[in-house]
């Protein structure tokens, strides 16, 4: 018999993920889908937006054989009930450990499709189809997971990678105005933090193709260093702290790429503020996000927004923190936290000008 | 502009995550939990099976600074309800992406808290301290976390490491004789299917710190090789198939260790039938589980049984696996699947076997 207090370390071996993805024009049209589901021995099931369940949905599962589950359209239903109906209905069909996940649709789905897949049994393998030029160039692309509370956007999730990603680029022709550029803030963005050569090429000639392989692999680049948020990937968050408020603030009318692209140029001001940035640089960052008709949701009040602001996933010791860049391209590091504890008088001053210009 | 399909590859870097485990006396009276808790800056939340509050979750929350949540004792308590009644509190206490999460109980809390932290803004830090027999050698181990559906049990989860875990032997002095009873069926499972000398250990002389030392270095052994049970974890299952179906049929009336007594002497059983175990093995197995006083639940049925069995997590292509064991300290591999699908017939062969012992 042992008396002394024993330390043991656990360390489980770890098995590097890797998830395929794919870009091009007809990928639904062609077996990319049907070679890539023919390993599953189980169910397949097709998540697909309500929206567009006659355009992709019902054609992809005669295809499959699959069986199709659908989701209303629109940020509030990226919540517990519609994962619990999901749920539901996959227990129903006793669809076990070896089902495959298909989500077709834009970041809602993907986000929410990814939350199911990383805790029913535990995990099952997913298929992300992403419809929108924003949840190609982002929503899909690094395993973050997540449904809304009533306390705000994204709080309760996942880090979880999808087995594989096929972006058709043709999905996006029958995109409304509107969506695309709610993709273009988040490449406006990963622009503005990560490689002027995007936002060179985001401000002049919009939507090709090279651009959303270049912001992809942006994102890619930043992600594969830093897969659970430790550091470097908070640079995403750039625009989103705001942002996200913003969203939540206005019961989700607001989208997300129009609160992104608020939250960026007023993220960008206060960059300016804090004298990072310049206002040479500043200036140019104006006339880009010129070409967005933003404005305040009529829910907006500045309490209403530090109310929101409270579940900010970047917070610590009950501060807010925010990404800062000191040129176009590029988000200062600040010893590896890539964030900022700023103070409440500027945050205010921000806010202010904000609300001047968006108001 | 391009035209052809491209494939990129996303393969995120790997950090190996470690679990500190100590075992030891005292350890909740002494420094050792403050020591762990003096890297954290934000808010200590105590999560407390409500049967011990006043035992554990008042001291320590004097000791630590902390708030204390309680939780309703037992298995039916393991729900979204409840999860969904703790992340609301930690919401509206504001707690952060730097909260510490403290589980203090059985496998039921360990298991909800871990899927709690797992999930509540994408993951936060917990520190487990099972005060059973069974959540010390078992439930604890191993980063599987889980709530039941009404579907069955461990259904919705995740696969999630604690920071550390503090193994009090202390705490095993209140426990009533059934709870080690519990605990006991877990170790005489990690003999049978792991390690003979295990076994041999714990039907000659019951709990010693030694015994219990050996059950969690087994089981750490298996989980480091598999920690997301692709094969070889799958032989900590054996037993666990006919037992999660017992317990849900039961509505978790019958406790998880007397659900895999039965269990584990059923898929005994089982293997002997198949010609996999000897009967001189299968005799000295029976020897040992007759120290247990077991009886099938009120609610059975054969019936119900199939039912609830419908969902185990080892289901391939619709069909049902159990683990299985050659020789007392020693599962089939089964070219790496660690489980076989069985016939029907001798299922229901087994299961008549049951109901005769057990009846």
């Amino acid at each position: 018999m042992l008396s002394t207090t024993q330390k043991i370390l656990i360390t489980p071996s770890v098995k590097t993920t890797t998830t395929e993805l794919y870009i091009g024009e007809n990928l639904l049209q062609d077996n990319l889908i049907v070679d890539l589901c023919l390993q599953s021995q189980g169910c397949i099931v097709i998540i697909v937006d309500s929206a567009l369940k006659e355009l992709y949905g019902y054609p992809l599962a005669t295809a499959l054989n699959a069986i199709v589950l659908t989701i209303p359209n629109g940020e509030l239903a990226k919540n517990k009930d519609t994962i619990e109906y999901l749920e539901n209905e996959l227990f129903s069909m006793g669809c076990a450990k070896d089902t495959l996940l298909i989500a077709i649709g834009g970041g809602v789905t993907t986000d929410l499709v990814g939350f199911l897949a990383s805790t029913y049994l535990r995990g099952v393998p997913v298929i992300f189809i992403p419809t929108t030029l924003l949840a190609m160039v982002d929503a899909s692309i690094g395993g973050k997971t997540a449904i809304n509370t009533c306390y705000g956007k994204n709080l309760i999730g996942s880090f979880y990678l999808p087995k594989a990603i096929i972006a058709d680029l043709n999905t996006l022709k029958t995109l409304p105005q509107k969506q695309l550029l709610n993709g273009l803030a988040e490449i406006l963005k990963i622009g503005l933090v990560f490689d002027n050569s995007i936002w060179q090429l985001a401000v002049t000639d919009l939507y090709n193709r090279e651009l959303i392989v270049k912001a992809i692999q942006g994102k890619i680049s930043i992600v594969e260093q830093d897969p659970t948020e430790k550091g470097l990937r908070r640079i995403l968050n750039f625009g989103h702290t705001i942002g996200h408020a913003l969203e939540k603030v206005s019961n989700y009318t607001l989208s997300h790429g129009e609160a992104v692209a608020i939250g960026s140029l007023t993220e960008a001001y206060l960059s300016m503020q804090l004298l990072y940035l310049s206002e040479k640089d500043f200036e140019a960052i104006q006339i880009a996000y010129s070409s967005f008709s933003l404005k305040l949701p009529k829910e907006y009040s500045r309490e209403a927004l530090f109310k929101a602001l409270l579940y900010d996933k970047k917070k610590i010791m009950g501060k807010q923190r925010f990404v800062l860049i000191d040129r176009i391209g590029h988000a200062l590091p600040f010893e590896g936290n890539y964030c900022k504890e700023i103070s409440l008088e500027k945050l205010q001053t921000s806010l202010t000008w904000m609300e001047k210009i968006y108001g």
